[in-house]
């Protein structure tokens, strides 16, 4: 019997998990693989450190190239992270030893995705990375192999459950950001520092992947809207709800003729559709196309029990000889699409200002909206704290350029204005 | 460069659809599995039937088992349908031509599946059948692969896209279910002879196949509730709606120790719950299992789109040369569980009287409730037409067998009762 030989890079929370479930599921791999799986080195900085878990002293490598080099090994797992650095030079290295790679790592797919799949082809082996989009939803496999026969139209959902863990957190218990975030941090669900969810980075990173996957294009990581929710009040989530909307951080990828218009920003999205009703840490991704129609995928976004999952699956992949190219087709087939000009994007806009003085003020925003013609749908005023006002409209369909002028026009006006917070509103099936 | 050589054998809506959009992706079939797939024959009764799309009269052969002897196919696809008869000697002969096998066949799976693995294994051939479930939603992949480090220990939701439809038309357009029925037939969502689908046979099929795949059993076909949408009544989803509740047919599989609990029946579940808002021929699987939680699946259920969307994702598979074994695990590693005894199934209970006169009849639900034990926590009487009345309540938890004994005992009345409606309610989050 075939048995295939596994390394473990990295040896935090997901690294353990994926061990211990190794280890726990091995006669379950082995019926439904019909191969052995075998972990051979696993890499630590400090081999005496106390762990949840005992790992045999003899199985612990301090010297991660003996690891890559070790010919008796079929597989290296890294789960160290980063897009750069030592994450980076561990997989662009096992691959060049004719190692397959599995990874967590999705900084770096979505920088290097695109060189490594052509290494990973040159070297006959597979780069694969279900964990990291959607923790534990086998997304990326629905993807490639459920969705083949599809020419794919959209990609959307909640891609980072920290976000939507603070904004559900916020309307529920009716707590700030701020407030939220440090509890977020206190239950692991934050990182002490927390950019890269907050401001929507991580959720960028998860959409550049599943676009090249559904799109057949190469990755386009950069150049796009990426905004996070940090600008959020509660008195936002308190008028979106008076108009039937909930605040949702969404990451969308849409195919438009040759171009791909993707972004990641919050929305106002009506109470009833598809994704407003995806609460705390759960992930959903809503994928369109021809023939099949519109598939929805939900669950846990992240944590070690979904990402070892995710992990796990694409190790038994390769055991199943499943000889699957990184984002679902010959990276020489690959595409290059351009993005989209998201100044000509049209949509509803939410608009709050918070004013310092009342006297003059609405009068400023209406003769600006004016000037660049948008008009306005709903309109509500309420005295705010020590003599200042919320301003919250919605306008009719617009184009974002013109929106974008009037932000401009008016962030700038400081006297007036103590904040302004502009949000999208996605009220259509179709986005 | 190798290529794959397919013979489709059914010509009617799915094998035209399948047939089509191979042709028209054929390009993207091969950058994405590296092979060319030609469709070498298709078989059909009629060679001059006129038909949506032209085949070309060389690709048509009349005599299947000519298609099944051909040397030079790999794969054979089986549409026609029907649980023995010839679509069974198709695949089983397929099988021994050391082919590959892709069918959508539920009915066939769910009864012949447990032998028809065996067979593939011991011919070193795939047999894939992701359409025989949830139409386009690659569920059978999902949790073969995308979940195969899981322990699962529920999986249930709406598989019946027919009687989904019908639920949802009755409770939007309030109107009865005969009614609906024949419009759903107009529009090709029923069949003339609706019963697979109403009488909730087809929902057993499906969820026969994935408690098979997702607890690693041998296939369990026979012996569980199957109770289909045939007595509901408008009544029932207007006082379903009056408490928080839909009505929804679910098929339900859960992992209890060495048994299985399975079944398909009507279920009142609350408004806000997961596949609650499911409507239409929308398809939902919900599947429990740890490590990674709760992952929910949605699409449509049916429909020659979704359909040949997921038999050309297991043709591709193929061609990827992912060996897997049909129900995700060696078939001598199937264990044999049995089902648990649902007599002893816990729940509460909506039942619904319509009684033929008013007097004394409550009192007699009242005492036979009462000498069986079951206490009432909702209770509601209105006058129906003629002098009769509907009695609505909703017990506490109670035992199944309890609720079966209540039922045979009245339903024999039939000077008191025009109609007994019994609907088990699920209220809360596991099952």
């Amino acid at each position: 019997m075939k048995e295939f030989n596994l390394g473990i890079i990295g040896l935090g929370n997901i690294g353990l998990e994926v061990y211990r479930n190794i280890k726990k599921n091995a006669s379950d791999i082995k019926k439904k693989t019909g191969f052995k799986l075998n972990i051979l080195k696993v890499s630590a900085k400090n081999i005496r450190k106390k762990r949840e878990i005992k790992i045999p002293k003899k199985l612990i490598e301090k010297n991660i190239s003996k690891i890559i080099n070790d010919p008796k090994i079929d597989i290296i797992v890294e789960l160290i992270g980063g897009s750069d650095g030592v994450a980076k030079k561990i997989i662009f290295d096992s691959i060049k030893k004719n190692k397959h790679v599995v990874t967590a790592n999705k900084a770096l797919i979505a920088k290097h995705g695109d060189a490594l799949s052509i290494l990973a082809e040159k070297y006959g082996v597979n780069l694969l990375f279900e964990a990291a989009v959607g923790g534990g939803i086998p997304i990326i496999r629905s993807m490639k192999q459920g969705l083949i026969a599809n020419k794919l139209t959209h990609i959307y959902g909640i891609l980072n459950g920290t976000t939507n863990f603070i904004l559900t957190e916020m309307e529920k218990r009716n707590e700030s950001f701020v407030n939220v975030l440090k509890d977020a941090q206190k239950l692991g669900y934050a990182e002490s520092n927390p950019s890269s969810d907050v401001d929507g980075f991580d959720a960028a990173d998860k959409i550049s992947i599943l676009s090249s996957i559904g799109f057949g294009t190469k990755i386009i990581n950069k150049g796009f809207v990426i905004e996070g929710i940090r600008n959020i009040d509660l008195d936002d989530i308190r008028f979106a709800k008076s108009l039937n909307y909930t605040v949702k951080l969404l990451a969308i990828a849409e195919r438009k003729g040759n171009k791909v218009k993707q972004r990641v920003h919050p929305c106002l999205i009506p109470d009833n559709l598809d994704v407003a009703n995806i609460d705390n840490v759960i992930n959903a991704i809503v994928v369109d196309g021809h023939p099949i129609g519109r598939t929805i995928y939900e669950g846990p976004g992240a944590g070690k029990g979904p990402t070892s999952s995710a992990v796990i699956s694409d190790i038994t992949s390769i055991m199943l000889g499943n000889d699957e190219y990184s984002f679902g087709l010959a990276p020489s087939a690959k595409k290059k699409l351009n993005l989209f000009n998201f100044d000509n994007h049209i949509s509803k806009y939410y608009i709050r200002f918070l004013t310092k003085d009342v006297t003059g003020v609405l009068s400023k925003i209406t003769s600006v909206l004016a000037k660049y013609k948008i008009s306005v749908a709903n309109l509500y005023q309420e005295p705010s704290k020590l003599g200042s006002a919320n301003i919250m409209l919605v306008t009719h369909q617009t184009k974002e350029l013109s929106i974008q002028k009037v932000m401009r026009k008016l962030l700038t006006q400081k006297k007036l204005f103590k904040k302004i917070v502009m949000i999208r509103v996605r009220d259509y099936k179709k986005l």
